[in-house]
């Protein structure tokens, strides 16, 4: 263990916020499957999703963007606060102490350092395409990787509640929001956005009911061109009325599946 | 000034988190009108949404629970978190340093003293039955009472934001949960549960539009009950059915109005 390093990473707390963080659950979609940006932290043998530290300098949406920015290089992600998660039992876990980190690191850390506090966490999502990202791990992880949504590793904290509750609100948010724009590309097939819906929602979705309440409302629009997969197979491609879209989510008008 | 009163007020600090704390945007509604329970800090000649600082001992909820029990008296208050507020400058305000506290009220208070540290909030709301309500001033207030929604005093920080963005949050939940079971007798007419809605959503509702999407949905009951109003007004009395309520909510059923 080099001295200097120790002492980086003591000293570290003074331009930092005590007692509140941020994390963000980063969601990417890709081809059928939803998966999460997690993190795995070098002073423990578990995964984490992306967070950080507030700077004195920053409010919580810059700290979350800058760690966002951190981990994926996307500098255009669009992070929404869903919930912010705060106990004093909140971040216990049996590896999480002075002993076993020092065992692990070699690191002589003091039973009262400043990451054994009670930290507030401030919760953001994003949802983003996985394959635009390159995962870049932070200078106090290990490995940071794309993890599917219904496999994930032994996960820190209440890290995985955390990741179901971003989802729920991500479910709720999506008759709000348009949630989804640039998850596909400019002209898709129905089972193509079909797919997407039901990744996100967690559950089947009933084909008609699904592309009749799209059409009904006017978002969507059927283009003449069809997309060519199979030798007996076709689609036609459709488009977002994006003008509609936007008006209609302005209305409050609900897109409920 | 008083020397203990003084100390109590520095010391304080020592058994709550630093840089975070809870604001309560309590709502009470009664018979059309939405007010909203402010405090008046001692400190300052400004309003504020009651609130206060985290134990050290208890979580986020816990204390936002705590701190609305004093304010109301009230022990059962559904709070619902929507948003954390957090950067640099929110709470910046002309009276919110140490010269003009000392000229107010007489404390020699220090520049760098905690309260001017920068704090990271956590928002909750509720909504009451104004009523059933007994504003109680805490330790470190003038003053504590409702106040109409659209006639605000001069407010603190930005507090005035805080209360848009509670009922921003407070219009889409409605959607999905049942907000307003508790604002209304067990028995009503269709212009108080019509003139509720109206209320909360802060617009005019189409009449016929909005019972039809209640009664369509099996929420709401005919009964065979008239109330005497006037010499020639006896409206029909409806009640919920809480059992289609909750279901439909559980299933994912939105009302929106």
């Amino acid at each position: 263990m080099k001295q200097t390093e120790q002492q980086e990473f003591y000293m570290d707390a003074e331009q930092f916020l005590k007692n509140v963080a941020v994390d963000n659950v980063i969601l990417g979609y890709h081809d059928k499957e939803l998966k999460v940006l997690l993190q795995k932290p070098f002073i423990v043998n578990k995964w984490t999703i992306t967070g950080g530290h507030i700077r004195k300098t920053e409010s919580i949406e810059e700290a979350a963007s800058r760690i966002a920015l951190e981990r994926t290089g996307l500098k255009d992600l669009f992070l929404e606060q869903f919930r912010s998660f705060g106990s004093p039992n909140r971040a216990k876990d049996e590896t999480f102490n002075a002993k076993s980190i020092t065992e692990k690191t070699g690191f002589e850390i003091p039973p009262d350092l400043w990451i054994f506090d009670y930290f507030v966490t401030v919760g953001f999502y994003t949802l983003t395409e996985f394959s635009k990202v390159a995962p870049t791990k932070g200078a106090y992880d290990d490995d940071c990787q794309w993890w599917p949504i219904n496999e994930l590793p032994p996960m820190l904290f209440n890290h995985e509640n955390m990741i179901q509750e971003a989802l729920k609100a991500l479910s709720v948010n999506i008759a709000h929001h348009p949630i989804g724009y640039e998850l596909l590309p400019e002209k898709f097939t129905l089972p193509q956005i079909h797919a997407l819906y039901e990744s996100i929602l967690g559950k089947s979705l009933d084909d008609r009911n699904f592309s009749r309440k799209l059409l009904v409302n006017g978002i969507l629009i059927k283009l003449k061109e069809t997309k060519k997969i199979g030798a007996h197979r076709s689609p036609f491609l459709y488009t977002f009325d994006k003008e509609k879209y936007d008006l209609g989510l302005q209305n409050g008008d609900v897109l409920v599946f």
